[in-house]
């Protein structure tokens, strides 16, 4: 936790928030706070700034609140993901958060089992939590935009295109003669299968609407490596 | 398991394996093979071809096999990491080695935590096991060289300097100037700190036999999604 974030409600007066729970535990157990210390906080959504402790005991922590920085830039990405299994897909979502995305469809495809639709973690306060860890862990405010799509071609057809108008188009494809460009400038929309990749159907129906099919070298990469790799030679600057 | 890798024993006579145990029950689970099959299948630190299912029971598999493709190129890269708590060590053991990763020194630093150091998965068949995962993913069959030095000083004083000679020498540190170069063409050779990164002390003396400290940008990431965001950005041809 780099950052303590802060949302409205904790505000008790102006410039004055008060926390207890998952926060306060870390600060009084991880930080080791006593009255005075400064925290990095931000604002949900908002601005980062200092937490100065003012009052501090085993069950709430209360902090002077200043906010002036903004948070880091987003990345200028729409990142489409086929549904990952429910182990992975904890852990993918705090990694593509961290990384600055902040809008995100999980989408079904072919190799995306059923089951995993299935998991808990896709509810609304689990998706949130995981989103969480990765704004505390990099430092942001920016709450990311999950959406969940559970059918492949009514999204591809009908939603995507309007999604992906005027962006850089990319869906990663081992089998290809392209390499993933580095450092874009500008808008992008990035596609990512499933583990075994989308089937050719798939992409297919993605270069249709103008989506180019790159690869990422020689070797197949699990998607909780590709992501970072794919992010990091898009966005080197970011 | 994108490929089978087969060892020197294995073969039973030229050209022809077979497997028990968890590569014959992938073939037989996952593959669902049947006689006929060809399967991709690189002989450990040598080639990569195709085996042919021979027979198949319950119990064992046998290929016919063929060699003729060289593995992918190894990154031009030595990693020096501040060993990673347990949970997240076997992860980038297999990350790094499905990035193609070929030397990795396991390092102590003030905030490796001394019990990281206990850890069986610190043994040389367990990290043999994780890198075994991380080729099979990623289609290559040289395994990397990993060594563990439990002595952050006289590791930079005493070895460092030869080990890191003629290459361009990088210790990734959020609080810097600089930005992490892209694309490097030569030999590097990459340092990377615990959570929470490497004390000042530590960057000095590493500065002091020639590494540049770089960053990644206005987000602080973990070890973990920081690594592959480090060799995309570094080596994005590969």
């Amino acid at each position: 936790m780099n950052l303590i974030t802060l949302e409205e409600k904790d505000f008790f007066e102006p410039g004055r928030a008060r926390l207890r729970g998952r926060r306060q535990q870390h600060i009084l157990q991880v930080h080791r706070a006593s009255p005075g210390d400064q925290l990095r906080v931000g604002l949900l959504n908002g601005k980062i700034g200092t937490g100065r402790v003012i009052f501090l005991d085993s069950d709430t922590v209360e902090l002077q609140i200043e906010l002036q920085d903004p948070p880091p830039p987003a990345l200028p990405l729409t990142l489409i993901l086929a549904l990952p299994r429910p182990k992975m897909l904890k852990r993918v979502i705090q990694h593509v958060t961290a990384l600055g995305v902040k809008r995100l469809y999980l989408i079904n495809a072919y190799r995306v089992e059923k089951s995993y639709w299935q998991t808990p973690w896709l509810e609304d306060d689990k998706l949130r939590e995981q989103c969480l860890l990765g704004l505390e862990q990099s430092v942001d405010t920016q709450m990311p935009q999950i959406e969940l799509r559970k059918r492949f071609k009514p999204f591809v057809e009908d939603e995507l295109p309007a999604i992906s108008a005027d962006s850089l188009k990319l869906v990663a494809h081992p089998v290809t003669e392209s390499p993933c460009p580095v450092d874009i400038a500008g808008r992008t929309t990035l596609a990512v299968g499933p583990e075994g990749g989308f089937i050719p159907y798939e992409v297919e129906k993605l270069q249709e609407i103008g989506f180019d099919a790159v690869h990422l070298g020689p070797r197949i990469l699990r998607v909780e490596t590709a992501l970072p790799v794919l992010l990091g030679r898009l966005f080197p600057g970011r």
